[in-house]
């Protein structure tokens, strides 16, 4: 998918909205994926975003040793795969391989890309002061990547289990 | 709009989607409304929410102040008072007299609900450690009114200044 560097202080208006994002990171050489609902703009320049990370995961350990990790929205065309990569662990499975999707290198951080969704945001882990808590890291975007697309892109904003709400269209107040 | 008590351990539901909501809060017997785009569930039961709460407004010095505040979700219908409600501030406008808002009292807090909006969330503040560095109220829902609907409500959320998306259709992944 062709994507154009986007504009950093404009990052919180691609995840305002609430969309599910794929959380990859990299540990060891090996890259792993983990969707997650529960994220949250804090700041618009720098852009800063609260990620809440199960404390379970493998993503979890992944991201407090590697202090990175890259934000990708998926659209709704990848609703199986996204719901896939929630329903085992990258402990036992290699998800990349697993669910054919594929990784591109990264500008400024280690952690992959996947190609398959419209936006990847490249984040550093600013404070963990949170995350014992709330499980929540809070990362700077360093760089980002966006489809350009004339129609707003149909994301998936997650209600429990294997329920979605797909984006919807856009209005002006 | 009639409505319901709902499940607290339910309430992630209502705001993993990532809606806007009008924050409602009480000062001095003075009910006033902001609406937000930066919120974030962050844990179940007992249901913890983070709102970011710009540090000028208000609605801010109220919450602070008060330890207290109703989140209410608004849908599509609701989409002017919405911006309205965040063009101007409590400290000169009477927002729920100016744009036609409904107070009905909570169960749990001071704060007044708004009539007009399909979910009402009491909430107690539980954190002010983030509201400093981040804006951050971590609250603490008590109780949660909400409409029984059939279809999936029509929520709105924000994209940039009057871009609004319209919450889309239901799928099984």
């Amino acid at each position: 998918m062709k994507k154009r560097a986007f504009p950093l202080e404009k990052v919180y208006r691609l995840l305002g909205s609430g969309p599910v994002v794929l959380i990859s990171s990299l540990r060891d050489q090996a890259p792993n994926i983990m969707p997650i609902a529960w994220t949250i703009p804090l700041d618009f320049d720098p852009p800063l975003v609260g990620c809440c990370i199960g404390d379970h995961s493998y993503t979890f350990a992944t991201v407090k040793k590697s202090r990175e990790l890259v934000i990708n929205i998926p659209t709704v065309d990848l609703v199986k795969k996204v719901y896939a990569c929630g329903k085992c662990s990258g402990r036992q499975v290699d998800k990349f391989r697993s669910f054919g999707l594929t990784q591109r290198p990264a500008s400024k951080v280690k952690a992959p890309l996947i190609e398959e969704c419209y936006a990847n945001l490249e984040c550093r882990v600013v404070d963990m002061s949170q995350i014992k808590k709330y499980n929540l890291f809070i990362v700077e975007v360093v760089a980002a990547h966006v489809a350009p697309t004339k129609k707003p892109p149909k994301t998936l904003h997650h209600i429990t289990g294997k329920r979605f709400m797909v984006g919807g269209r856009e209005i002006n107040a």
